[in-house]
């Protein structure tokens, strides 16, 4: 059995990354995600590697030590993060893997394993990321700009990234990492077996 | 304006190469293909660069030596060739050009002009192949056997391919085929323009 993608898509505030996510997994059912590693305690029925992985903040460091999490953050003193070695295992398991994960998270899970696609989404133009981020109505005029900057920053890095998807539309979006993901799927490294298999009949 | 893709189909005699390059045609009509140079004098109407490009035996042979003909045969005495600069100024053109080549073919342009995108279209399996060329009728089991023998020489290239594609049936080898080439279309170093044009504005 091949081992399943792991493709993790990245891109600034405002560009949709959520909503495309969202459809992905409506086109793609059977696509993972990843569970995230916690230091905060369980709450009621939440069981461990179902919600979250649940850990101690010295088990939590000690992962991060061993470069077993990907990216983390902390929230209220507690961590959060995507850990590594669950990813890999539901790969060698023939399951494709769909992450979303930030613009450092992507690179540093290329970096640990490089078979990761990773796929950057990009704003159809400046302008109209600008618009998106103050159509939430959430923001300030200052923090739209701190976001524009950020973007911008993150942009930069889509040099590192093994696709660009153009996020004009939701659908033509999924459409093209859906592509992207057939196509990984027929890529030579990934389809061994099948040649393996003809030369031995 | 970015660069056409250059997209090279190769695969075992049987496998159904020419009904799936057929149908991807029939997909996408602006996909353009390469015109031939021959060494054979133009027929009736036939003009240069459209049925053929024609050259006499000295040109076809300065034309090898400079490394400017992917493969070619002869035939009754005349040269039959595929030409590489007509490809690259298409491709530079922003057209996509897909080619249907010989396995050295393929590895010979992969050679000349790394971006070529190169696919080896694998049978479902060798007893479906082998039915498929004794199906023809036209065969000797002697040739059959030859055929079969080619062909696993040649399966054995595919490790030299991008893609492999297994073809159990036009429709799906096509698309899949097509995913490639909307996903080629996305890797960021063909995507290049759409990041530098974000970061200008």
């Amino acid at each position: 059995m091949s081992n399943g993608l792991i493709v993790s898509i990245s891109g600034p505030s405002g560009v949709g990354k959520g909503t495309v996510i969202e459809k992905l997994r409506e086109m793609f059912p059977d696509c993972r995600h990843s569970v995230s590693v916690t230091s905060r305690a369980p709450r009621g029925t939440e069981q461990d590697g179902v919600e979250y992985y649940f850990r101690t903040k010295e088990e939590f460091e000690d992962l991060i030590e061993k470069g077993e999490i990907i990216e983390y953050d902390q929230y209220v003193g507690n961590y959060y993060g995507t850990p590594l070695t669950p990813l890999l295992k539901m790969s060698r398991g023939g399951q494709d893997v769909l992450l979303d994960l930030t613009v450092p998270g992507s690179l540093a899970l290329k970096e640990k394993f490089d078979d990761t696609v990773t796929i950057f989404l990009l704003p159809p133009s400046m302008e109209e990321l600008r618009s998106r981020l103050s159509g939430r109505g959430t923001e300030t005029e200052e923090l739209v700009e701190k976001r524009m900057a950020q973007a911008k920053g993150e942009i930069e890095k889509a040099i590192h990234f093994d696709y660009v998807v153009t996020n004009r539309e939701v659908q033509q979006a999924a459409d093209e990492i859906a592509a992207i993901m057939k196509a990984e799927n027929c890529r030579f490294r990934r389809s061994r077996d099948a040649v393996d298999t003809l030369l031995a009949q």
